[in-house]
Protein backbone atom coordinates (compact mmCIF):
# COMPACT_ATOMS: atom_id res chain seq x y z
CA UNK A 1 0.00 0.00 0.00
CA UNK A 2 1.52 3.37 -1.00
CA UNK A 3 2.33 5.69 1.88
CA UNK A 4 2.56 9.43 2.32
CA UNK A 5 3.79 11.46 5.24
CA UNK A 6 1.45 14.26 6.30
CA UNK A 7 3.54 16.98 7.95
CA UNK A 8 1.63 19.48 10.05
CA UNK A 9 1.96 22.14 12.75
CA UNK A 10 -0.87 22.74 15.22
CA UNK A 11 -0.64 26.53 14.91
CA UNK A 12 -0.87 26.42 11.11
CA UNK A 13 -4.18 27.66 9.76
CA UNK A 14 -4.16 25.79 6.44
CA UNK A 15 -3.23 22.58 8.26
CA UNK A 16 -6.71 22.61 9.81
CA UNK A 17 -8.75 21.86 6.65
CA UNK A 18 -5.92 19.59 5.45
CA UNK A 19 -5.96 17.53 8.66
CA UNK A 20 -9.71 17.14 8.44
CA UNK A 21 -9.61 16.16 4.73
CA UNK A 22 -6.54 13.99 4.35
CA UNK A 23 -7.83 10.63 5.60
CA UNK A 24 -10.84 10.47 3.27
CA UNK A 25 -8.78 11.62 0.27
CA UNK A 26 -6.08 9.04 1.04
CA UNK A 27 -8.57 6.22 1.62
CA UNK A 28 -10.23 6.95 -1.74
CA UNK A 29 -6.84 6.30 -3.40
CA UNK A 30 -5.75 3.40 -1.21
CA UNK A 31 -2.94 5.42 0.34
CA UNK A 32 -1.78 5.12 3.94
CA UNK A 33 -1.06 8.34 5.85
CA UNK A 34 1.70 8.70 8.42
CA UNK A 35 0.96 11.72 10.60
CA UNK A 36 4.10 13.80 11.20
CA UNK A 37 3.71 16.64 13.70
CA UNK A 38 6.50 19.20 13.67
CA UNK A 39 7.16 22.84 14.61
CA UNK A 40 7.37 25.71 12.16
CA UNK A 41 9.17 28.02 14.62
CA UNK A 42 12.71 26.75 13.88
CA UNK A 43 12.05 26.84 10.10
CA UNK A 44 10.72 30.37 10.30
CA UNK A 45 13.61 31.45 12.53
CA UNK A 46 16.09 30.48 9.80
CA UNK A 47 14.16 32.82 7.44
CA UNK A 48 14.52 35.57 10.08
CA UNK A 49 10.91 35.42 11.28
CA UNK A 50 10.19 35.40 15.01
CA UNK A 51 6.42 35.37 14.50
CA UNK A 52 4.02 33.95 11.94
CA UNK A 53 4.62 35.56 8.52
CA UNK A 54 0.86 36.20 8.55
CA UNK A 55 1.44 38.56 11.47
CA UNK A 56 4.67 40.03 10.09
CA UNK A 57 3.08 40.76 6.69
CA UNK A 58 -0.41 42.14 7.43
CA UNK A 59 -1.53 42.10 3.78
CA UNK A 60 -0.88 38.34 3.63
CA UNK A 61 -2.48 37.90 7.03
CA UNK A 62 -5.70 39.70 6.10
CA UNK A 63 -5.93 37.71 2.90
CA UNK A 64 -5.28 34.40 4.69
CA UNK A 65 -8.08 34.90 7.25
CA UNK A 66 -10.57 35.74 4.48
CA UNK A 67 -9.35 32.78 2.41
CA UNK A 68 -9.63 30.40 5.41
CA UNK A 69 -13.19 31.52 6.04
CA UNK A 70 -14.16 30.88 2.40
CA UNK A 71 -12.32 27.54 2.25
CA UNK A 72 -13.93 26.24 5.43
CA UNK A 73 -17.36 27.40 4.19
CA UNK A 74 -16.86 25.50 0.92
CA UNK A 75 -15.83 22.37 2.85
CA UNK A 76 -18.63 22.73 5.39
CA UNK A 77 -16.09 22.99 8.22
CA UNK A 78 -16.83 25.24 11.19
CA UNK A 79 -14.34 28.08 11.51
CA UNK A 80 -13.75 30.82 14.05
CA UNK A 81 -10.67 33.01 13.95
CA UNK A 82 -8.72 32.29 17.16
CA UNK A 83 -8.15 35.18 19.57
CA UNK A 84 -4.51 34.11 19.92
CA UNK A 85 -2.50 33.44 16.76
CA UNK A 86 -0.24 31.61 16.48
CA UNK A 87 -0.77 29.53 19.60
CA UNK A 88 2.22 27.81 21.17
CA UNK A 89 1.98 24.28 19.86
CA UNK A 90 4.96 22.65 21.57
CA UNK A 91 3.13 20.53 24.13
CA UNK A 92 0.41 19.51 21.66
CA UNK A 93 3.10 18.43 19.18
CA UNK A 94 4.85 16.43 21.90
CA UNK A 95 1.62 14.68 22.83
CA UNK A 96 0.92 13.84 19.19
CA UNK A 97 4.46 12.55 18.72
CA UNK A 98 4.07 10.12 21.62
CA UNK A 99 0.85 8.54 20.34
CA UNK A 100 0.36 5.66 17.90
CA UNK A 101 -0.33 6.81 14.34
CA UNK A 102 -4.08 6.12 14.54
CA UNK A 103 -4.51 7.87 17.90
CA UNK A 104 -2.30 10.72 16.65
CA UNK A 105 -4.62 11.30 13.71
CA UNK A 106 -7.69 11.47 15.93
CA UNK A 107 -6.04 13.64 18.58
CA UNK A 108 -4.61 15.99 15.95
CA UNK A 109 -7.98 16.53 14.27
CA UNK A 110 -9.42 17.22 17.73
CA UNK A 111 -6.73 19.85 18.42
CA UNK A 112 -7.31 21.57 15.07
CA UNK A 113 -11.04 21.89 15.67
CA UNK A 114 -10.34 23.21 19.16
CA UNK A 115 -7.92 25.82 17.79
CA UNK A 116 -9.72 26.95 14.64
CA UNK A 117 -13.40 26.31 15.33
CA UNK A 118 -13.90 26.35 19.10
CA UNK A 119 -11.68 29.18 20.30
CA UNK A 120 -9.85 26.97 22.80
CA UNK A 121 -6.37 27.67 24.09
CA UNK A 122 -4.44 24.67 22.85
CA UNK A 123 -1.18 25.86 24.38
CA UNK A 124 -2.54 25.12 27.86
CA UNK A 125 -1.92 21.83 29.59
CA UNK A 126 -5.42 21.57 31.10
CA UNK A 127 -7.03 22.23 27.73
CA UNK A 128 -4.87 19.54 26.12
CA UNK A 129 -5.78 17.13 28.93
CA UNK A 130 -9.47 17.63 28.08
CA UNK A 131 -8.79 17.20 24.34
CA UNK A 132 -6.85 13.98 24.99
CA UNK A 133 -9.75 12.66 27.08
CA UNK A 134 -12.24 13.68 24.38
CA UNK A 135 -10.15 11.65 21.91
CA UNK A 136 -10.77 8.63 24.13
CA UNK A 137 -7.25 8.46 25.57
CA UNK A 138 -5.80 8.68 29.06
CA UNK A 139 -4.71 12.27 29.58
CA UNK A 140 -2.25 11.63 32.39
CA UNK A 141 -0.49 8.82 30.54
CA UNK A 142 -0.37 10.76 27.26
CA UNK A 143 1.08 13.88 28.90
CA UNK A 144 3.68 11.81 30.77
CA UNK A 145 4.71 10.05 27.55
CA UNK A 146 4.87 13.44 25.81
CA UNK A 147 7.46 14.75 28.21
CA UNK A 148 10.01 11.96 28.31
CA UNK A 149 13.44 12.97 27.02
CA UNK A 150 13.14 10.33 24.26
CA UNK A 151 9.89 11.81 23.01
CA UNK A 152 11.21 15.37 23.13
CA UNK A 153 14.19 14.22 21.04
CA UNK A 154 11.88 12.49 18.61
CA UNK A 155 10.03 15.76 17.93
CA UNK A 156 13.34 17.61 17.59
CA UNK A 157 14.41 14.99 15.08
CA UNK A 158 11.19 15.56 13.12
CA UNK A 159 11.93 19.29 12.92
CA UNK A 160 15.44 18.55 11.66
CA UNK A 161 14.00 16.17 9.08
CA UNK A 162 11.51 18.83 7.95
CA UNK A 163 14.39 21.25 7.35
CA UNK A 164 16.34 18.54 5.50
CA UNK A 165 13.31 17.84 3.28
CA UNK A 166 13.06 21.55 2.47
CA UNK A 167 9.48 21.94 3.67
CA UNK A 168 8.52 25.58 3.01
CA UNK A 169 5.68 25.46 5.53
CA UNK A 170 2.74 23.41 6.72
CA UNK A 171 0.85 21.36 5.85
CA UNK A 172 2.97 19.31 3.48
CA UNK A 173 2.75 15.85 1.97
CA UNK A 174 5.96 13.93 1.39
CA UNK A 175 5.84 10.87 -0.83
CA UNK A 176 8.07 7.77 -0.63
CA UNK A 177 10.32 9.27 -3.34
CA UNK A 178 10.60 12.49 -1.28
CA UNK A 179 8.47 14.72 -3.45
CA UNK A 180 7.13 17.59 -1.35
CA UNK A 181 3.62 18.99 -1.86
CA UNK A 182 3.00 22.12 0.16
CA UNK A 183 -0.39 23.35 1.27
CA UNK A 184 -3.96 22.26 1.71
CA UNK A 185 -4.26 22.95 -2.04
CA UNK A 186 -1.79 20.18 -2.91
CA UNK A 187 -3.28 17.20 -1.02
CA UNK A 188 -4.97 15.69 -4.04
CA UNK A 189 -1.92 16.19 -6.25
CA UNK A 190 0.45 14.66 -3.67
CA UNK A 191 -1.79 11.65 -3.12
CA UNK A 192 -2.14 11.16 -6.88
CA UNK A 193 1.65 11.26 -7.16
CA UNK A 194 1.87 8.55 -4.47
CA UNK A 195 -0.23 6.20 -6.62
CA UNK A 196 1.70 6.97 -9.79
CA UNK A 197 -0.74 9.50 -11.31
CA UNK A 198 1.42 12.45 -12.23
CA UNK B 1 -22.42 38.87 -18.15
CA UNK B 2 -20.48 38.57 -14.87
CA UNK B 3 -16.99 40.04 -14.94
CA UNK B 4 -13.76 39.34 -13.12
CA UNK B 5 -10.51 41.24 -13.11
CA UNK B 6 -7.44 39.11 -13.69
CA UNK B 7 -4.47 40.84 -12.01
CA UNK B 8 -1.05 39.68 -13.13
CA UNK B 9 2.64 40.57 -13.22
CA UNK B 10 4.85 39.42 -16.10
CA UNK B 11 7.68 38.33 -13.79
CA UNK B 12 5.37 36.20 -11.64
CA UNK B 13 5.86 32.48 -12.13
CA UNK B 14 2.41 31.30 -11.05
CA UNK B 15 0.82 33.95 -13.29
CA UNK B 16 2.09 31.96 -16.29
CA UNK B 17 -0.19 28.91 -15.96
CA UNK B 18 -2.98 31.20 -14.73
CA UNK B 19 -2.73 33.46 -17.80
CA UNK B 20 -2.83 30.45 -20.10
CA UNK B 21 -5.80 28.87 -18.27
CA UNK B 22 -8.05 31.79 -17.36
CA UNK B 23 -9.90 32.38 -20.65
CA UNK B 24 -11.12 28.80 -21.08
CA UNK B 25 -12.17 28.55 -17.42
CA UNK B 26 -14.03 31.86 -17.64
CA UNK B 27 -15.72 31.01 -20.96
CA UNK B 28 -16.97 27.72 -19.49
CA UNK B 29 -18.77 29.75 -16.80
CA UNK B 30 -19.91 32.61 -19.02
CA UNK B 31 -17.62 35.09 -17.25
CA UNK B 32 -15.85 37.97 -18.94
CA UNK B 33 -12.21 38.62 -18.01
CA UNK B 34 -10.66 42.04 -17.74
CA UNK B 35 -6.87 41.72 -17.94
CA UNK B 36 -5.16 43.93 -15.36
CA UNK B 37 -1.36 44.08 -15.63
CA UNK B 38 0.40 45.55 -12.62
CA UNK B 39 3.81 45.51 -10.92
CA UNK B 40 4.65 43.55 -7.78
CA UNK B 41 7.77 45.60 -7.00
CA UNK B 42 5.99 48.41 -5.13
CA UNK B 43 3.88 45.90 -3.16
CA UNK B 44 6.96 43.89 -2.22
CA UNK B 45 8.86 47.06 -1.30
CA UNK B 46 6.24 47.89 1.32
CA UNK B 47 6.91 44.44 2.85
CA UNK B 48 10.61 45.29 2.90
CA UNK B 49 11.55 43.07 -0.07
CA UNK B 50 13.80 44.45 -2.79
CA UNK B 51 13.84 41.17 -4.72
CA UNK B 52 11.40 38.32 -5.31
CA UNK B 53 10.61 36.55 -2.02
CA UNK B 54 11.51 33.36 -3.93
CA UNK B 55 15.07 34.67 -4.14
CA UNK B 56 15.12 36.11 -0.61
CA UNK B 57 13.84 32.84 0.91
CA UNK B 58 15.70 30.04 -0.91
CA UNK B 59 13.61 27.25 0.65
CA UNK B 60 10.46 28.78 -0.83
CA UNK B 61 12.27 29.41 -4.11
CA UNK B 62 13.47 25.83 -4.49
CA UNK B 63 9.99 24.55 -3.72
CA UNK B 64 8.35 26.98 -6.15
CA UNK B 65 10.53 25.92 -9.10
CA UNK B 66 9.81 22.26 -8.44
CA UNK B 67 6.09 23.00 -8.01
CA UNK B 68 5.98 25.03 -11.24
CA UNK B 69 7.58 22.17 -13.16
CA UNK B 70 5.00 19.70 -11.84
CA UNK B 71 2.07 22.07 -12.41
CA UNK B 72 3.06 22.82 -15.99
CA UNK B 73 3.59 19.09 -16.65
CA UNK B 74 0.07 18.34 -15.35
CA UNK B 75 -1.38 21.10 -17.55
CA UNK B 76 0.65 20.08 -20.58
CA UNK B 77 2.32 23.51 -20.68
CA UNK B 78 5.95 23.81 -21.78
CA UNK B 79 8.17 25.14 -19.01
CA UNK B 80 11.83 26.13 -18.77
CA UNK B 81 13.24 27.90 -15.75
CA UNK B 82 14.38 31.35 -16.94
CA UNK B 83 18.06 32.22 -16.56
CA UNK B 84 17.08 35.63 -15.16
CA UNK B 85 14.49 35.78 -12.39
CA UNK B 86 12.64 37.99 -11.86
CA UNK B 87 12.89 39.81 -15.17
CA UNK B 88 12.16 43.53 -15.25
CA UNK B 89 8.57 43.69 -16.43
CA UNK B 90 8.00 47.44 -16.57
CA UNK B 91 7.99 47.93 -20.34
CA UNK B 92 5.95 44.76 -20.97
CA UNK B 93 3.37 45.95 -18.43
CA UNK B 94 3.23 49.35 -20.09
CA UNK B 95 2.69 47.76 -23.51
CA UNK B 96 -0.08 45.54 -22.12
CA UNK B 97 -1.72 48.52 -20.41
CA UNK B 98 -1.91 50.43 -23.69
CA UNK B 99 -3.64 47.64 -25.63
CA UNK B 100 -7.35 46.83 -25.92
CA UNK B 101 -8.47 44.07 -23.58
CA UNK B 102 -8.55 41.39 -26.29
CA UNK B 103 -5.12 42.27 -27.67
CA UNK B 104 -3.79 42.56 -24.10
CA UNK B 105 -4.85 38.99 -23.36
CA UNK B 106 -3.10 37.64 -26.47
CA UNK B 107 0.05 39.72 -25.98
CA UNK B 108 0.22 38.79 -22.28
CA UNK B 109 -0.02 35.07 -22.98
CA UNK B 110 2.73 35.50 -25.58
CA UNK B 111 4.98 37.26 -23.04
CA UNK B 112 4.42 34.53 -20.43
CA UNK B 113 5.38 31.77 -22.84
CA UNK B 114 8.45 33.77 -23.87
CA UNK B 115 9.50 34.22 -20.22
CA UNK B 116 8.71 30.80 -18.77
CA UNK B 117 8.95 28.42 -21.72
CA UNK B 118 11.26 29.96 -24.30
CA UNK B 119 14.03 31.54 -22.24
CA UNK B 120 13.57 34.95 -23.83
CA UNK B 121 14.58 38.22 -22.19
CA UNK B 122 11.24 39.99 -21.86
CA UNK B 123 12.82 43.07 -20.25
CA UNK B 124 14.41 43.99 -23.57
CA UNK B 125 12.74 46.38 -25.98
CA UNK B 126 13.75 44.44 -29.11
CA UNK B 127 12.44 41.19 -27.67
CA UNK B 128 9.13 42.86 -26.81
CA UNK B 129 8.94 44.30 -30.32
CA UNK B 130 9.19 40.77 -31.71
CA UNK B 131 6.56 39.48 -29.26
CA UNK B 132 4.18 42.32 -30.19
CA UNK B 133 4.65 41.47 -33.87
CA UNK B 134 4.09 37.77 -33.14
CA UNK B 135 0.80 38.75 -31.48
CA UNK B 136 -0.23 40.30 -34.78
CA UNK B 137 0.14 43.92 -33.69
CA UNK B 138 2.26 46.85 -34.85
CA UNK B 139 5.35 46.95 -32.65
CA UNK B 140 6.27 50.56 -33.23
CA UNK B 141 2.76 51.83 -32.53
CA UNK B 142 2.35 49.65 -29.44
CA UNK B 143 5.69 50.74 -27.95
CA UNK B 144 4.89 54.41 -28.63
CA UNK B 145 1.48 54.05 -26.97
CA UNK B 146 3.15 52.29 -24.05
CA UNK B 147 5.37 55.23 -23.29
CA UNK B 148 2.96 58.12 -23.30
CA UNK B 149 2.69 59.91 -19.95
CA UNK B 150 -1.03 59.01 -19.81
CA UNK B 151 -0.28 55.31 -20.20
CA UNK B 152 2.51 55.40 -17.63
CA UNK B 153 0.07 57.03 -15.19
CA UNK B 154 -2.53 54.41 -15.97
CA UNK B 155 -0.14 51.61 -14.94
CA UNK B 156 0.83 53.54 -11.80
CA UNK B 157 -2.87 53.85 -11.01
CA UNK B 158 -3.26 50.08 -11.41
CA UNK B 159 -0.48 49.47 -8.90
CA UNK B 160 -2.14 51.85 -6.43
CA UNK B 161 -5.43 50.04 -6.96
CA UNK B 162 -3.74 46.67 -6.35
CA UNK B 163 -2.44 47.97 -3.02
CA UNK B 164 -5.88 49.36 -2.14
CA UNK B 165 -7.48 45.98 -2.94
CA UNK B 166 -4.98 44.26 -0.64
CA UNK B 167 -3.60 41.91 -3.29
CA UNK B 168 -1.00 39.73 -1.56
CA UNK B 169 0.67 38.81 -4.84
CA UNK B 170 0.02 37.67 -8.39
CA UNK B 171 -1.96 36.30 -10.05
CA UNK B 172 -5.21 37.37 -8.41
CA UNK B 173 -8.84 37.42 -9.42
CA UNK B 174 -11.03 40.26 -8.18
CA UNK B 175 -14.79 39.90 -8.48
CA UNK B 176 -17.35 42.69 -8.91
CA UNK B 177 -17.98 42.65 -5.14
CA UNK B 178 -14.20 43.01 -4.55
CA UNK B 179 -13.51 39.51 -3.31
CA UNK B 180 -9.83 38.68 -3.89
CA UNK B 181 -8.69 35.19 -4.91
CA UNK B 182 -4.93 34.83 -4.89
CA UNK B 183 -2.98 32.33 -6.93
CA UNK B 184 -3.23 30.03 -9.89
CA UNK B 185 -4.88 27.63 -7.39
CA UNK B 186 -7.85 29.97 -6.86
CA UNK B 187 -8.96 30.65 -10.44
CA UNK B 188 -11.83 28.15 -10.39
CA UNK B 189 -13.01 29.31 -6.97
CA UNK B 190 -12.92 32.98 -7.94
CA UNK B 191 -14.80 32.37 -11.19
CA UNK B 192 -17.39 30.27 -9.34
CA UNK B 193 -17.81 33.13 -6.89
CA UNK B 194 -18.41 35.52 -9.81
CA UNK B 195 -21.37 33.40 -10.97
CA UNK B 196 -22.82 33.07 -7.48
CA UNK B 197 -21.48 29.59 -6.66
CA UNK B 198 -19.86 29.98 -3.25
Amino acid sequence: MPKVEFWYEFASTYSYPAALRIEALAAARGVEVEWKPFLLGPLFASAGWRDSPFNIYPVKGRYMWRDMKRICALLGLPFARPSVFPQNSLLAARVATALSNAARAKFSQRVYSANFAEGRLIAERQVLAVLITETGLNAEAALAAAETPENKSKLKGAVERAIELGLPGAPALVTADEEVFWGNDRLEQGLDWAIGKR
